[in-house]
């Protein structure tokens, strides 16, 4: 995806070159340890979906300033602190094909770096002339936490429900992405309508690139998506398409999957894999996520037509056709 | 300590009993395991020191409005966050008589929980008119961050100096004391040679009242303190009276403590405690805390008479003698 995104994102190449250096510029420490940690997250940070979002929705707005850089900046962090700190909670093995944190320094290492990442996207965001930025980014990371929190009370319920699910991917992963894409329209002066559609816009892509993400921990190639895959199904996570077989498969294939989800057993991910791959389990998740995304570009359809709007729909088309 | 604080506090105890009710409003959830896993926390609240700091030292410059209510609870978040997050670091198997999140829920849970108390005390903080305290109070966890990374950097440097140990403890625990008193004075607004009496005193403060944690991890009484002693040295934290007799006993007794801290055997922390007890190390960390306490009532002086300002006189003399 980076090389895809980065074609993509050409328009707007210098301002993600300024996200770099504030990233850096603002994570530097007086502390050398803690410099030498840093550096290590620099090695797994990834396609800047979320820096692009604020960056291309101002543009699209007309009117890309420098308070959208560091927004940018602070969504990236907050993004880089919930998957240094989601190595804690998911043992991956594998993150973006590079060693984790919590594997070369140890699960206190990860926890703290992933608060000093928190710490540094609100102190920069605190650097803001408004309060509305950082009200709203704050209670982003409310609602992630909460999602998180209630993934984590629904493991191993085989019985999820496809609203709870939603629920859950929603707030942990939709919302930021709709906050991004709102205080990249709203920073940029656009009207309420507008605000309002790109930050649905937003949501509606964080939706489907969870769902998609959900998908490819079952269909996937692991050396394509880099990082481990069947980490939902080793950690009792339901998703989407496990959802969906449970309750409309044929009832011996259910039963088989409720037993192979309960046993654990060492071959667990390829039975599984196995069973729901003929099903029509995988084309209903796709169906979804393809749904939400033609939501998603139906939202652009008010902005003036420019780069910046054309680049929006081609990544929202992105989100569910990436092999990663 | 509760009870005693309690005594003392009563000139500000309707401004804590709001930043109780603030505390348990501003966490609520519309999530029902979220608020399940919130009441946890407030079975190990305790001593509120935080939050004191803040209304004492804004009742003494004259002031105490209900911006330092706000201020008191989103103090008492971010300690809690770290008390939560030191869970899942420090292995801590009693804490405040009480379990503690990860033995209860998981580390993954303490992690996020902690995550949910730093995204709401920033939340809560953005409710400020200014963006002073947002501001400071990031800077502030930046900080705090760096003193436990520097920490863990040090883990098993049985060499570790005093400059180095005087660093960690400074910014892990006196830097949120020192911003509640500076925070406290400011909002009340005293004058800039007074907020930064206060804070000093709150910096003073925090660094003895962390020598006084380290003395206790090693002579306290467990059922006193009300958690599990001997978690530094467990832990291979160096604190000040064993960075003391490791360079002022006599030689064959430091070589004797240098391999009991590396051997670590099952009864280390008994041999140690005997080796160390009668040596001159714990009335020389004892000392260094008392001087540090004297600087801090000096802090006091410029201010006028009032209730206000003998408690904080009297709860630095509390820091130094309290046995938990």
């Amino acid at each position: 995806m980076t090389s895809t995104l980065a074609s993509l994102t050409e328009c707007i190449a210098p301002e993600l070159a300024a996200v770099d250096l504030l990233f850096n510029k603002e994570l530097s420490s007086s502390v050398k340890c803690v410099n030498t940690l840093v550096k290590h997250v620099n090695r797994f940070r990834g396609k800047m979906l979320r820096p692009c979002l604020v960056l291309l929705t101002a543009k699209a707005c007309g009117k890309l300033l420098p308070d959208h850089v560091t927004l940018a900046t602070v969504v990236e962090m907050v993004h880089m602190a919930t998957l240094v700190h989601d190595d804690v909670l998911d043992e991956a093995e594998l993150r973006r094909k590079g060693a984790t944190i919590n594997h070369l320094k140890g699960n206190e290492a990860a926890v703290l770096l992933g608060d000093y990442l928190i710490s540094h996207s609100y102190h920069l965001c605190s650097s803001l002339d408004s309060q509305f930025a950082a009200r709203l980014i704050a209670r982003t990371t409310n609602t992630v936490c909460e999602g998180e929190l209630l993934q984590i009370d629904n493991r191993n319920n085989i019985d999820l429900d496809e609203e709870t699910y939603f629920q859950i991917i929603t707030r942990k992963t939709a919302s930021l992405c709709a906050t991004c894409c709102l205080l990249g329209a709203r920073y940029a002066g656009a009207s309420e309508r507008i605000i309002h559609q790109l930050e649905l816009f937003g949501l509606s892509l964080g939706i489907a690139f969870q769902i998609q993400d959900d998908i490819l921990d079952i269909v996937g190639d692991e050396s394509t998506v880099g990082k481990t895959l069947g980490i939902d199904i080793g950690k009792g996570k339901m998703t989407l398409p496990m959802i969906h077989f449970l309750r409309n498969a044929p009832q011996e294939h259910r039963s088989l999957l409720r037993s192979l989800l309960t046993a654990g057993e060492p071959d667990q991910l390829e039975k599984i894999r196995n069973l729901i791959l003929p099903s029509p389990s995988i084309d209903y998740a796709r169906n979804r996520a393809r749904q939400l995304i033609e939501g998603a570009r139906q939202s652009l359809q008010d902005l003036p037509e420019s780069d910046a709007k054309r680049v929006l729909d081609t990544m929202a088309e992105f989100v569910i056709s990436r092999p990663m």
